[in-house]
């Protein structure tokens, strides 16, 4: 299998065509971004981290009967997926109240929500990606209102299964987000990636954080929190 | 009857206690403001106009079996209205595309929608009035979800009544801001006002602003605006 010419540059991934019809190569990035972009840095060894994470999370998920985009990790930094058209939106799932969900409703950050909450924000970089409702993504027409009830659905599941998953490592699973594909046959699969990039993920007795909020709020080594995360998931440690 | 204590100043209204149990004498207020107060002007005639118009408009609800808080008008700025506890939510119904709703979404002014659009917004200055989701209500616990049901339904109503009472004179409803509260004995009642302060009216044919975007976007003479709606409503013409 040979890695073709280079499809999508996002901020934390660039995507190429394989050899392969049907299926991408993924090679993970060590560059950091917050707000929208406006706080960048290059952060040695990110790449390497958020590629095993998300591999053994997906392959994880999978087992316990929620397929995703993953089919294997490559190398180090590189994974190989299943190609989908993303849906344009950003799926968020949160357990307890923490982040832009404190600011933008005036309540504490460490609240824990009487069930889970699934949000829905409509990815747009230039819009800042705002928060829509079920009406507001039918007038966009990016999703029908039956995958919109399938994505909060899976997004449920994977809450129950990444609950469960971090429960066992002494993590507490404040919130994440995903997003998801159709494939060809129009089939909803989870893509993008789930790694301390996309989720608060705090210890459960000391509430130290191991995931992008060390970068955002400057609270500590990310690579460190990362490593946190991967080596209490049964990853190598490689530093 | 008698004006009691001043109990409340808003941006566009003072509230006062009257002598009579369960009643509010409501002043209207010249000011004009937008952008969550950061612009702000007084306009005289502002404050006639929005209360015989927000009167004229009640009373035609009322005879449509829409009820409200509204009494009847005291003078050319009062008017007496029922004592309510104000639910702390906007009620936005949208008829076409414009404001808030193009700039979030991308989407151009003027597209009209396939249905209605209703959308709640947090009252809460402070936080700049954010969108928010059914779900964000009961974490919130501002209203009960039959509550937010029977809101929809309220809005959906005064909707049909007003683009009905607007066609007839010529005006398009494009989109109109709500309040609501509860009564001691719990029942919910229309609230606030509905002025060109609170509605998008737009001239069915030549798209001509009658309402504050003529403020908040320097369109024009925003009491000629005004007294325009109030005429073709078959208001007194004072000027």
């Amino acid at each position: 299998m040979v890695k073709g010419e280079l499809l999508y540059e996002g901020k934390a991934k660039r995507i190429f065509r394989s050899s392969e019809e049907g299926e991408l190569w993924v090679e993970y990035k060590d560059d950091a971004t917050a707000f929208n972009g406006e706080k960048k840095e290059t952060l040695a060894g990110k790449a390497r981290l958020n590629n095993e994470i998300s591999s053994l999370i997906f392959a994880t998920l999978a087992k316990k009967g929620i397929p995703s985009h993953f089919i294997r990790r490559l190398s180090d930094t590189e994974q190989l997926v299943k190609q989908v058209d993303i849906i344009p939106l950003e799926v968020v799932v949160r357990n307890v109240v923490a982040g832009s969900m404190a600011k933008r409703l005036g309540i504490e950050e460490g609240i824990a929500l009487k069930k889970p909450l699934v949000e829905f924000y409509y990815k747009d970089d230039a819009l800042g990606d705002p928060l829509v409702t079920e009406d507001h993504i039918a007038i966009l027409d990016v999703a029908a209102a039956e995958e919109v009830a399938q994505l909060k659905q899976m997004a449920a599941a994977v809450n129950n299964e990444l609950i469960e998953l971090f429960a066992t490592v002494g993590v507490q699973l404040i919130d994440f987000k995903l997003e998801f594909g159709r494939t060809q046959a129009g089939e909803l699969l989870l893509a993008d990636e789930i790694s301390p990039d996309t989720c608060r993920l705090w210890d459960k007795d000391t509430k130290e954080r191991f995931d992008k909020d060390l970068f955002r709020r400057n609270l500590g080594n990310l690579q460190e929190g990362y490593q946190e995360i991967l080596s209490r998931l049964g990853g190598l440690y490689h530093v």
